[in-house]
C-alpha cells in the first residue's frame, strides 16, 4: 500500500487517539511509511501555543522494546513541553508486522529494536531504515502536517534512542539545534547490543559500522569525500558559508565525534550510576566523553547517584532536558 | 498461607522493585493479606524526607482494570510528593488469583474491580473485602513497616478509586485529614457499574447498598444505632468529645453524605468535561454535589473543559491534589 495524498497535498494521517494534557493535546497517528514499507505510529504533543502559531519541534527516540507509548505515558514530560511551547514527537522504535523471518525472536533485535540505522543486509534492508525515517521522512511529514517551524528542531532519546539522537545530531551538523540523551548507548560497535544489531542490519564487516564518509551539500550534486581523499577538503568545505557537510554510513556516536566537522553542538547526557546496563558495559559513556574532550566538543555529563535505567530516572530529569532544548529552540 | 511475622514483629513484606525517583524511592511490595486471603501487591513512594523522619501517608485508590502499577507509572505524581514530603501508597484494586468462578469474565467485576466494598455474598465474601483492606489492614501494615505518622493520613483516587476514597473518608469521620478524587463514581447505586458490582458483591437487596448504620466508638463496646432508633442519639454522640461515629454498610458516597455526622471534611474533585463515562451516566457528580450542598459540606468541584477520563487528565491536575492534601497533612 502506498501513501495516499489528501487534497491538501498532505500524506494521509489516521488519528488513533487524542487526549488533552496540560492544556495541549497528546495525539497518536498512524501513516504508511515509504522508508519502512509498513504502517507506522508516532505520538505528537501539541502545546497550547500551537493553537495560535508555529512551534519548535523536539524529537524523542525511545529505547529497546518500546513503542510510541512508553515516553508519552511514563516520562511526565507534558508540563515542561506545555510551558516551553514545544511540539514533541515520539516515533515507534522499529517497523512492525513486516513478516520478516526472525523479526520477533529477540527483544534486542528486529521488532522494537530498529537501532536507528538504515539496514544494508537482507532480509532487513527493505524495511529497517529507521535512520532515514526519523531523520528525513518523519520530519517532512511533521513539517507539512502540523504547526511546527521547520528551522527549529532538536532531538533527544533514551538508551538505544539516546544513541539514535546522538548519531542524528552528529551526522547532520546544523540540522538539530541541540541534542540530549538519557543513558545512551555511546559506543555501539564495542557493546553486545550494538554488535548484535550492527552485524544483523549492516553485515559483519566492522569497518562499515564506523567508516565515516563526508558528503558535501550545497554544490550542484552532493559529493562524497572518503578518508582516502585529501581531508583538507573537509576543512575547506567546513569553513565555507555556502556548503555543509553530512556524515554518512557511520552509526557510532563515539566514532562520529572523532570526525565531527560541524558547528557548535551543546550535548547534555544524564546517566544513572546504578544503571545495570552501565555496569554491563552496554553504554560506555566514558569512551564518548573522551572523544568529546579530545575534539573540544562541550558535553555536560551528569552521573546521577542511585538512579537506574528506568522511566523513573527519566521522569526525574526530563524537565532539565526540555529546558536544555528550549534554550536553543526558543532563542 | 498465613502472615509471617519477622523477628521485629512486622508482617513479612517481599520487595518486588525499587527505583529512585525525584530523590526518593518508588517501591513495590507483596504480602499475604488476611482480609483478602491472597497475596497482594502495593506500591509505596518514600520521599527524601522519609530518610530522616516520619512523614504523613496519602493513599491512592485506582480505577477499574488497574493494578498498583498504573498510578505510579502514569500520573507523574512523584515530584509533588517529593517536595511536600508525603509517603504515597497505591494498592492493587482487587484480590487476584483466588480461583473464584467468573472472576476473570468481566473487566468491570471480579479481578481488577473490587469496588472497595466488603462482599457479603458467595462466592465473593471470602476474598473480596477491599474496603477493610484499604481502610484497616493496609494502613496497619504501612504504619508498622514504614516511617509514617499514623495520625496523619489522607486518601484520594480515580473513578472506582474516587468512589473508594470518598466512602473511606465519609464512613470514618476524622480518620482521614482530607479527601480528593478524579472523576469519581459518586452515586454507584444509580449507575450501571455500581449496580453490577453491588448486586454481585452485596446481593440484590438495594436497601443494603445504601442503608446507613451508625457505630458509636469510644464506649466500652462499639454500639450500633439503626435508623429505627432515635436519631437524636446520633446528634448526642456527634457532639461528644469522648465518642466518634462510624458509618458501616453503606457504600454510596451520595447517600453517605446525606447522613454524614462528622467533623469538617474539605473535598476536592476534578472532573473532565469530555469524559465519556460522565456522559454515559456512570459518575453522577451532580447528585453528590447536591447532597453536599444540602448538608453544607464544602466541596470544590472543578469541571475541566476538554479533559477525558485518562491518566493524561490525572497527570495535569495531580500536583493540585497533592497540594490540597499537603495543606492538611503538613499543617
Amino acid at each position: 500500500m502506498r501513501l495516499i495524498f489528501t487534497t491538501r497535498g498532505r500524506m494521509a494521517l489516521k488519528q488513533i487517539s487524542s487526549n488533552k494534557c496540560f492544556g495541549g493535546l497528546q495525539k497518536v497517528f498512524e501513516h504508511d511509511s515509504i522508508e519502512l514499507n509498513c504502517k507506522m505510529k508516532f505520538a505528537i504533543y501539541l502545546p497550547p501555543k500551537a493553537e495560535t502559531g508555529k512551534c519548535p519541534a523536539l524529537y524523542w527516540l525511545s529505547g529497546l522494546t518500546c513503542t510510541e507509548q512508553n515516553f508519552i505515558s511514563k516520562s511526565g514530560y507534558h508540563q515542561a513541553a506545555s510551558e516551553h511551547g514545544l511540539v514533541i514527537i515520539a516515533p515507534d522504535t522499529s517497523p512492525r508486522g513486516c513478516n520478516i523471518k526472525g523479526e520477533d525472536e529477540s527483544w534486542d533485535f528486529g521488532t522494537g529494536a530498529g537501532f536507528y540505522v538504515d539496514a544494508t543486509e537482507d532480509p532487513w534492508k527493505t524495511n529497517y531504515r529507521m535512520y532515514s525515517y526519523v531523520m528525513k521522512e518523519l520530519p517532512q511529514l511533521i513539517n507539512t502536517s502540523f504547526p511546527v517551524d521547520p528551522q527549529k528542531m532538536s532531538i533527544f532519546g533514551h538508551s538505544m534512542g539516546g544513541h539514535g539522537a546522538l548519531i542524528c545530531a552528529l551526522k547532520n551538523p546544523g540540522k538539530y539545534k541541540s541534542v540530549s540523551a538519557f543513558a545512551p548507548i555511546c559506543n555501539p560497535v564495542l557493546c553486545p547490543w550494538g554488535k548484535k544489531a550492527f552485524s544483523g542490519y549492516l553485515g559483519t564487516d566492522q569497518n562499515k559500522w564506523k567508516a565515516v564518509v563526508y558528503f558535501i551539500v550545497g554544490i550542484r550534486r552532493p559529493c562524497r569525500i572518503t578518508k582516502s581523499q585529501d581531508l583538507g577538503l573537509v576543512g575547506l568545505y567546513r569553513s565555507s558559508p555556502f556548503h555543509s557537510l553530512k556524515m554518512k554510513k557511520a552509526y557510532d556516536a563515539t566514532h562520529l565525534v572523532k570526525s565531527y566537522p560541524g558547528s557548535q553542538l551543546d550535548i547534555l547526557i544524564d546517566q544513572g550510576k546504578d544503571d545495570q546496563f552501565l555496569s554491563d558495559g552496554q553504554l560506555l559513556p566514558d569512551n564518548f566523553i573522551a572523544a568529546c574532550t579530545e575534539k573540544k566538543i562541550p558535553v555536560v555529563f551528569r552521573l546521577q547517584e542511585g538512579y537506574d535505567h528506568s522511566y523513573y530516572f527519566i521522569a526525574t530529569f526530563i524537565t532539565d532536558h526540555i529546558r536544555h532544548h528550549a534554550k536553543y529552540l526558543n532563542a
